[in-house]
């Protein structure tokens, strides 16, 4: 079964993300989906650090990796979320993109670098254009890293 | 008056760091110093980021990098101080080296991406081994981005 990432539907303004943006060679080009296609309540997206992602603990990814990360899986997860619940597929008009107004992270253990990390996303409140978004960065299975997103949908053109 | 980056006081191992290492030859290569050399309670970094560090809205920086920034000003703004407290350079030994224990970033407003951003930091709190870290991102004289982060020092080898 072939699926498409969540970053995959943002039209061509919103796909220059350093993060997640499929026409920015440059970056990380993360890729969102749903952890269940059936339950579309979680979410889920894979990343293997590059050797030069070290932080400031050696062999470890640095911190600002792990936010990017969430940031973007994050921002995919709440638009996703606000396009299953008007009951529309992403990507169609009018454009639903949702930027972060806050994110609080805790890290909890040093991060490898050699390792693909797993990142989860649940929609945990979704109101107007506001959506909470609890997240958690995972390798070898056990969490990293946790994170609260609040993040607030563009208002349409 | 040529002055010296705070990162460019660490010790080989731990001069890798992607947003802030020198020996990172794909990084960011930040540097921190202190905003008054007479008074060291604040510091400052300014950062231009690149045509490619876009984020989720066009000519906007991306989330990620702002706490990537945010989050190698933070831990070097609490090493300094540490020092600073001890009446020590830094880079002498014992190392003091910080980590991110928490980072909690508001998104004030879209970040320019064509703009210098200034960094600024101020140690609110250091015992022990933590420091509390109160963080911003400006353009243009106005905040972008403001946080909060606890660092905790690693445990001397």
């Amino acid at each position: 079964m072939s699926k498409q990432a969540f970053q995959d539907s943002y039209p061509a303004e919103f796909s220059h993300c350093y993060g997640c943006g499929h026409d920015n060679p440059h970056g990380l080009q993360l890729k969102s989906y749903w952890l269940d296609e059936e339950d579309r309540t979680h979410t889920v997206a894979h990343f293997t650090p590059k050797p030069y992602h070290t932080g400031g603990v050696p062999d470890k990814a640095y911190g600002g990796l792990i936010a990017s990360l969430l940031d973007c899986h994050g921002t995919a997860s709440a638009a996703a979320a606000a396009y299953f619940k008007e009951g529309r597929k992403m990507g169609t008009a009018p454009i639903l993109r949702f930027v972060t107004a806050s994110l609080s992270i805790d890290f909890l253990r040093p991060t490898p670098i050699k390792e693909e990390l797993t990142l989860y996303g649940e929609i945990t409140q979704l109101e107007g254009r506001k959506a909470t978004v609890a997240l958690s960065l995972s390798a070898n299975g056990e969490p990293c890293a946790t994170a609260t997103m609040i993040a607030v949908a563009l208002k349409p053109e």
